[in-house]
């Protein structure tokens, strides 16, 4: 398994999504403080998706500096407030998340004789599942 | 600004962004040990979108439990390799792509006195921008 280059697009996923972040914060901040400019910055959102943030940006730069500007702050911003917080949360979300379908599992095959041995209690032979 | 929101929703699509990762692996551990189940998993996920994971598990556990604890037993390996070099990764990324866009900005602002004061140097006037 390649942990290095998981590492790597985990990061590139993680950058892409806080400067989202960043542009939705913006756009609510923009609806209250200045409405015309929200509805330019949503319309060029549409136009350009922020999967790629950096291809986003490079648009944006040609436009509207002031804006790039923005969002560099809110999404520095954003990943001091949040990052350190992540791995506990992510861990604690897949440990649980998996428990979850442990048990599932565990359930079946504890509640699913029929499954296995055919017959063997005529009162439970239903072949659902 | 919601920190709180912004990080437990970073935290949901980090999950799911893992649990891609490790269908991934598995999708080349089996093609070369099991390619008629590299096939089956690659439709599956053609079919079942890994954007939401918790779906996408569900699905599955109604065809192939045993690929469920597979896909669990990976993506908490994969987890525990990457989580803790996050944080850094994306911080100094950001950096970085901040470093450069206010680069940009700083020299199209020192290159391009036309913009500002008109004809000032005959020589460099150029409206390129």
């Amino acid at each position: 398994m390649n942990s290095k280059r998981v590492a790597q697009e985990t990061a590139k996923v993680l950058q892409d999504y806080l400067t989202y972040q960043a542009v939705r914060t913006i756009l609510d901040q923009l609806s209250e403080t200045n409405p015309t400019q929200a509805i330019w910055l949503r319309q060029f959102s549409q136009q350009h998706s922020l999967q790629d943030s950096e291809s986003y940006l490079n648009a944006l730069m040609v436009e509207r500096k002031d804006l790039v500007m923005r969002i560099m702050t809110v999404r520095e911003d954003l990943a001091e407030r949040v990052l350190e917080f992540l791995p506990e949360m992510v861990r604690s979300g897949i440990d649980q998340s998996n428990l979850h379908y442990r048990c599932q599992i565990l359930e079946r095959l504890t509640q699913t004789p029929s499954e296995n041995i055919e017959n063997s209690n005529p009162d439970e032979t239903d072949s659902s599942e």
